[in-house]
This record gives structure tokens, sequence and C-alpha cells, in this order.
């Protein structure tokens, strides 16, 4: 008999007809003779709705009380989900963040996980009911509700797995699985059968909306195998799960593009110690999560210092460069907002050579101009201009081999 | 510097306009140097759109998961409540039923409040906050999840003020007070200012909706005084408070009418002790609130037995009733839902003969016929044709002189 932890996201239960057919899906499972726990989102669009019923009375809602409103959301749901499977016969109990005793820091609208007490969850699932527990919310050691941000239910998830050492965290979603590109580019894109948790955190972090980075920050640290998979077919998606010695004969095992992106670079800037902290120090105190940072061999005791930051924090971060760049003394900062980031990413690169060289070589046949590069042991990102996205990931696409025959070196 | 409990209904927080309406006015009451302790309904409409969405799964959804799914309406109230105050520069912090460790038996949907740990309350309101609790909602023991049921949040906010020993809780409603009468039948009905727990209880008891009956029974067993009051003017409502001795001057307060009961009959049934718990019995498992029962004098070892049950319960009891018949060997079960109760309130009556003989005669002037009559101490009840209530109603009201002057014996 295994333990099996199941995340269905909001779209997988957005109506009641879809709420019926994931709690089919669950008996299913169950029947199977397998405990299973739920973890559920917020019904699609929920969520935007009591975010634009506190906007009706202001604009920036206290994040305590803005958390205590959200955190209905799920709510909703695993009551909703829980009647389902009660009215087809099976034994099903909700439980909230607070009940399941899902602790994390204070951190109001992106609060991290510290801690889950299984007491209450696994006296549910000796009964041998099904436990629905709330995604996205937690309370802190004060009992205050909080919530994990955006993709926090896949966090929940695999925490729970984690916690209660379950055989596998399925994370159900409107996809088939991770792909080796966006198939909606690329047309040859391949759904990919194994993936270890280091690509898997760079695909997150790259851009690929399948996974919440955090969520397999978690999986890694606990060695919880996750499997991504469609809600809507009963196909076989993709498990992400410790990398193996065969991964690393796969080169490159996707390509992954980021439009959210904005570039700003201040010019000139005094090459002293403590000057990128004197610089990134207030950016860092805005919450604005600063991505690519490229600092320029300095000239002449003159640096150029660029880096990127999402796209909404854009004209924030200029505002505030800008004052800081008078104040050390830097020339000019200049920003750009349409570029992306395109990557590759693969385990096989740690004892490949010239993958970067071949990345480069792709780009520049295509005409494509680089203009800023991030490399990791398995992944290298390059930042060009916007428009020339779509044709950079089908060229990388394709020189790497990830169609529908394996990569090959 | 008083402690007040305030509680504000579902229109009061109907929409985003109205809860503003009422973040103003707490402030205003809060400028007065006073501490403030808000309790809040869900949002008009809230409820029934709640139960609707679980009644698209099943007419009969499981109670504990009911209750999750309807506790987050007073969740998403006291949210936007302390959204509005801290966007206006007040201090102010929500509290769930969890938070604001509100213990419950665990009856779901009609949940009893059994304990209140007012610790973390009166820490909020040490820190100068205003402090908003969700009403109808409570933990039991073991941490689940209760409502208290419909009205449950006059409850709510009675108990928090005898936890804290308030200075005052004031019911904000959609009306000006309690009335002598109800003003839609009778236009003559006056505005009552003081009336005793006692005669608060017969009157929510009796019919009338202000106030739930539950809050009355808290209040007067810890000495609550509650102010019943609109939340639309700034007008002095009702007090209800401990019976005073000038209260006793006054013979009869109101008069109340009910259409919601049923009447059923079982005629001739062998009188032998425990016969009334033999029918009663299975009556009061299926949680069908039996009000006034009235047996016969009897006569030749045989007796009838009349009571009334709620309207909504009648169909469900005859069913009963009839087979239970059959066991004693009763000899018929009648049934009528066309009845109503019409009753007249009052601590005078204690001290004074003749009220009972007074509305009897009202009653035989408008040649309206009693087909039972139930007294108590401050009350008496006659049950008549549902199509006389109203010119009961007014005939009693201006017999007993409750219009603009004061009622004189």
């Amino acid at each position: 008999m295994a333990l099996i932890v199941q995340k269905y996201g909001g779209t997988s239960v957005g109506n009641i007809e879809r709420i019926k057919k994931v709690a089919e899906r669950v008996i299913e499972s169950s029947k199977r003779g397998d405990k299973l726990l739920v973890v559920l989102s917020a019904m699609a669009g929920q969520t935007d709705a009591l975010i634009n019923l506190s906007k009706e009375i202001t604009e920036s809602p206290d994040p305590r009380e803005l958390d205590v409103l959200m955190a209905t959301g799920e709510q909703v749901s695993i009551s909703l989900f829980s009647i389902a499977v009660k009215s087809m016969g099976y034994d099903c109990c909700s439980l909230l963040g607070f009940q399941a005793a899902i602790y994390t820091d204070h951190i109001y609208g992106k609060a991290r996980i510290r801690s889950i007490d299984s007491k209450r969850i696994l006296k549910e699932l000796d009964k041998n009911r099904i436990v629905a527990v709330a995604g996205f919310q937690g309370i802190d050691e004060k009992r205050n509700i909080t919530t994990l941000g955006r993709g926090g239910s896949d966090t929940t998830a695999v925490a729970l797995a984690a916690a209660l050492k379950a055989d596998v965290c399925e994370i159900y979603t409107d996809v088939e699985g991770v792909f080796s590109a966006d198939p909606n580019i690329c047309s040859r894109a391949r759904k990919i059968d194994r993936i270890s948790y280091d690509e898997m955190l760079e695909f997150a972090s790259l851009g690929a909306k399948v996974l919440d980075i955090r969520s397999v920050e978690f999986a890694k640290k606990f060695t919880v195998p996750i499997h991504v998979r469609s809600s809507f077919t009963g196909n076989e998606g993709t498990m992400v799960v410790a990398e193996k010695r065969e991964m690393e004969k796969v080169l490159v095992s996707g390509v992954v593009s980021d439009k959210n992106e904005a570039r700003v670079t201040i010019s000139r800037v005094p090459d002293r110690p403590g000057i990128a902290f004197k610089i990134f120090e207030p950016v860092f105190k805005t919450d604005v999560v600063v991505d690519m940072i490229v600092q320029n061999t300095s000239l002449d005791g003159y640096t150029d210092l660029t880096f990127t930051v999402p796209r909404a924090d854009f004209q924030k971060t200029m505002g505030l460069i800008k004052s800081i760049a008078k104040d050390i003394d830097a020339d000019e900062v200049l920003g750009d907002e349409e570029i992306a980031k395109v990557s590759i990413i693969g385990v096989g690169m740690r004892n490949h050579a010239g993958v970067a060289s071949k990345m480069f070589e792709t780009l520049a046949k295509e005409s494509i101009n680089i203009h800023m590069i991030s490399t990791s042991e398995i992944k290298i990102s390059c930042v060009i201009d916007e428009k020339y996205t779509e044709l950079a990931v089908r060229a990388l696409h394709d020189a790497f081999g990830l169609g529908d025959e394996k990569a090959e070196a």
C-alpha cells in the first residue's frame, strides 16, 4: 500500500463539474488500495476575484489581511471536494493550514514552510479517509494565516509528501508534463519522461510555468519523486527524480525562454570595493528580485554593470538606480524592456565541453545578437532581443536534436 | 475608556461601499477613546451562494465540510473590513474562530459556544487595535471548524462581550430596534426603549427576528447589556438589560406573531405512564424542535395530545407520528399547516391578574377561534387560524394600549 500525494491546480477544480471529476479520479486511485492525500488550489479565477475585491477598497491592501482573504479560495475548494467525495460514498476529511499544522515564517504573501506536524493527517489517513489539504496556506507561530504566493500549492503538496514520506507526489496540471521546449513555440517539442531535480530547478527558474520552483527545491532536499501529469488524460507525464548516471548521456534536456524580464545597465561605475553592495542593497530592500548580474572587467578604474529584473518592476528599479547612479558618480543608466532570456538546460553539460560554443554558434547563424550571458553547471542563458525569441528556441531545439528522436551529443 | 463589542449583520456589510461605511462608523467609535471589538457576519447573499454551490454537488452535503465552506463567508467579511480600516490609517486585526479561540461543541451547523480564551483578543486590543472577529464560527476540541447556525453572529458577539466583560454589546441591524409589534402589520407599533432579557427571550423565541435567541440567553446568563440599533442611522435603539422594578409597571411590552409552525394532533391516546416519552422520543431524535405541547385531561383512560413543529418539518413529523400512533393504539393523527401563533409578552404579567382573560376577550370580539393556549410567567401564546394573524396582532396591540402612548393596565 502506497501513500500518494496528489495536487490539483485551479483549472482542474475550476467548476463543480470538474471538482466532481477530480473526486472520481481520486476515488479511483484510492480503490487501488493506496492512501490518498489531496492538495487543492483555489478554483480558477477565484484568487483574482478576491484580489479585485480588495482592490475596490485600496490599491495596497494590508498584507496580513489579504492573506486571510486569499486563504478562503482553497478553503472553498477542499470543502466542495470533500462534499463531492462523501456524496459518492467514500470517506473524506478536509484540513486547512492550521489543522494540517503547516507552519511557515511570517512573510505574508510569500511565506515559506518551516515545519509540518503530520499527526492529524496521519490520524485521518489511518481511518482510511481521503484527506484534502488546502494548498497555498499555512500559519505562523502566532497562528496568523499566511499564504505561500503564486504556485504555493505545489510547495504544499511536496512539503506534505516529504513530511509524510509519501511514495510519490503527483502534480496534476493542464499540460501533459515537462517538454523539451514550449510546444506553442516549437511544434517538434517532446515530452520529457524523466528529469533531474537540478534540471527541473533550472526549467522552473528560467520561465517554464509547470512547477513552482520552491516545490522543486523541497523535492530535491527530501528526495520526493514528483510526477507532473495532466488532470484531463490518463497518460504518464514527467517524473522529476534524483539524478541518475544515464541522464548525463543526454547533453541538453530542453530549451526555455522567458519574456518576463527587463535589463538595466549602469555605465562607468567607479570600481571601488563595496560598490555592488551600494547599488543592489536598496534594490533588494524593495523586494525586487534581481536575476542575472553581469559586471565587466574594470577598465581605467571604471566598470559597467548590467542586471535583469522582472518586467513589472522595471520602472520602479529604473527610478531607484538613477538616484543611486548620481550618488556613486556613475555615468549613465540605460534600460531595455524588449529583451528575452533563452536558456538551454541539461545535466550532461557537466561532462561535455563545447555546449556553450554550439549555442553561440547556433544563435550567430540566425544573426541573433547576444546581450548578456550567464552560465551554471547545467544551464546556459543568453539575453537577446525579444523579437528573436521563438526563432532562437526553434533553432536551439533543432541544433541539440531535442525533437522526436533522443538528443545526441 | 469603555470596551464595546459591535456586531454588524450581512446587510450592513453587503458590498464594498457598505463595508467602508461600517469601517468609518467603527473608527468614529474608537476615536471616542473606547476599545472596539467588531463581529461581522458574511456579506448578504454569500451564505446562500455557498449553500447553493454545495447543492450543485448533492442535496445533503456532509455537515462537517459544509461548515468549512460556510465559514469562508465571515472570513471574507473580516479581512475586507480590516483592509478598509487599515487603508483609513487605523490599526486593525482580524481573527477567525480558531484564532479568537472560540471553542464550541461538535454539532456541525448548530454548534454551541463552550468557552472563549480571550488572551489573543486582549493582546490585540492592548496594542490599540480594532479587532474584527468572524461571527458564526468556532472550533471544537479537535480543531474542526464548526458554525453556530443562522443568527450565530449575534451569539458570537454576546459571548465575546461576556468573556471580555465588555461594557455593552451593540447589535447593528437593518431595523431601529425592538418594536411593540411588527411595523409591517401594525402601523402604530412603537420602538421599545428598554426591555428585559426574559421578555427579549420570549420575543426571539416567538418569532421576532431581530436577535438570535441563543445570544439573549448568553446575555442574560452573563448580564451583558445589549443595544439593538440600526446600522443606517445614528438613533438610539432598544436596550436589552436585566429586569428592573419599573419594567413591571408595563403590563405588556409587545405582540408577536409566527406563521412558521404547523400543528399535529393525536387523538384517543391510551393514557399510560411513559406514553409522552414514547411519542416524543423519536421526534426529538430527528432533531425536529417541538414547540407547544398540550395534553388534555384524560377521559375514560384516553387523552388527546397536540403539539406544534416548524412548518418545514411538518411532513416528516406527520409520517413519523402516524407510525407511532399505530404502535401505541391511538385513534387518529390530524395535521394543520395553516395556523399561526400570536403571543403577548410582558414582565408585568407576573404581578397582574386578568391579562389572559383580556387577551381571550379581545380575540373573541374579533370572532377569532383559539386552538391552543400556552402560557409562561411573562407570555401568553394562542394558536389561531393563519388568516387571522394580522387582525389579531392589531387588535391585541390596541387592546393593551401599546401604541404611541405607554401601555397601561
